[in-house]
């Protein structure tokens, strides 16, 4: 059988009592490495104190491994327990289908532990979950090339009065273009978009598309490493957000919609407006 | 201080390590009783087994006691820790802010546990997350009021070709008309909408307004008792999913928007077509 298994956001002690029974019987446990490996994966401590907890051996997948060795992995399923461990939820953020669908379309039993991702904790921000439209993703831009198609679907989001969750580039295991004229397998350093650098491209398109969908002073909540012990929580209005140092990543960003008083009450306890905002911050929200 | 703590959606077990180190630290144990409290809360040896977990006693607080009782439990809160647990997660598509944004006036610290919520657990049938458009609620109608401002929102959604979650109607604690007569204190039993009562509702409510928002024939995925062991998935149309038994409580619907391919693979799995169907619905999804 494979076992998905969402782990949650912060660090190992976000596992569910049932991912962790799960994990400790099964055979062989991978954990994924796609996207937001920061918490638990790239520092190796990281993996050692979970492969402590779980007392198993943890074979990090990064992407082209598991496209690779799928069919050992799916293989290994169909006679013994299999985990895949998944920061977040299973089916988040980042989806696992294509892992599933071939694990099912071979008859292989799927089993998946639920756990908390970032399209569900962001409610911690007071903003409604109902009341979002299509969550958008913002790419990291280049001189050459701004793919803007997260405007149109701002604008519709906006129109209907809905909030906007915006998913902020990740960029890992990227080959580097030296290395593709080589020929040789050699990485860029990973990447993860800022709120800072989400804003400035937010409002470089808005410049160049012109349609008024938001501006500098348009209501905005930064998250940054949401579920973690350091979690930063701020509104704050576009131009207000861009100049805070969010520090480490994952961040995540979300354009307000048309609010309730609800939730505007609890807006305000993210707003900025003392001098001593990170302190008060992690007070707040942590 | 005080500690929202999301214990999942199917049972005892899905509560995460850091939140069983909360809650085994607090002396005073709260349990809402608002929603979803099928799964752990009305069997009263569902409670038990969370309060031989936690090594706790739990006061389970319905709606009613929150709202009268928040002063005693923010001024616990306020010299001590209390832990306030909530079935799915403390944002999910029930809100706790009115508890938090009282408990933050007051200068109490707050500190949430993250976990799953149906917001996110209906990512498992294959439908990515980040396609819905605005959450619709389904309240249950009577002879003379079938509020149905949840077309409108349906119908934006699948203007933009955005999946919408419906949350379905649950009735608890609800006073018995003869009791508000005789002014005396009496409930109502418990009602859940079923995915089957949903749809006859949507098709009324299409009949009725006429725009062709949806149909018979329109694809959906019903999803019962989801987290749980005995959890139900089935893909379909109205008309087919109209006769399907879901079994207990809770139910919820999501009414498909345009798909990707990727997305109609996972489907496919759901969708009946054997004579077999629920047994075959519990291998593969459950």
């Amino acid at each position: 059988m494979l076992f998905i298994i969402g782990l949650g956001l912060g660090d190992e002690k976000d596992i569910t009592l049932r991912g962790l029974e799960c994990v400790r019987k099964c055979e062989k446990v991978y954990m994924e490495a796609y996207t937001s490996l920061l918490s638990f994966g790239l520092a190796s401590d990281g993996i050692s104190s979970l492969e402590k907890l779980y007392g198993k051996t943890i074979t990090v997948a990064d992407r082209e491994m598991v496209e690779e060795k799928a069919d050992q992995i799916l293989s290994e399923a169909r006679t013994s327990d299999v985990a895949f461990l998944v920061v977040g939820d299973a089916f988040g953020a980042t989806t696992h289908s294509d892992l599933v669908v071939r694990a099912k379309s071979l008859g292989i039993e799927v089993r998946v532990v639920y756990n908390a991702s970032v399209m569900n904790a962001i409610g911690i921000c007071g903003l409604q979950l109902y009341r979002y439209g299509e969550t958008v993703s913002i790419p990291f831009f280049t001189e050459t090339w701004k793919p803007s198609s997260f405007y149109e679907k701002i604008q519709k989001n906006r129109g209907l009065g809905l909030h906007t969750l915006c998913l902020l580039d990740i960029r890992v295991k990227e080959p580097s273009l030296e290395s593709l004229c080589r020929g040789r397998k050699e990485y860029e350093p990973p990447r993860f978009m800022s709120i800072n650098t989400a804003i400035e491209q937010l409002l470089e398109v808005e410049q160049m598309e012109g349609q008024s969908v938001y501006n500098d002073d348009t209501l905005c909540v930064g998250f940054a490493r949401l579920g973690s012990e350091s979690q930063m929580i701020v509104a704050g209005t576009m131009k207000q957000l861009r100049s805070i140092d969010f520090g480490s990543p994952l961040h995540c960003l979300v354009i307000v919609g048309k609010t309730h008083p609800v939730e505007e009450e609890m807006l305000d306890f993210y707003k900025s407006g003392t001098e001593n905002l990170e302190q008060d911050v992690v007070n707040v929200a942590a």
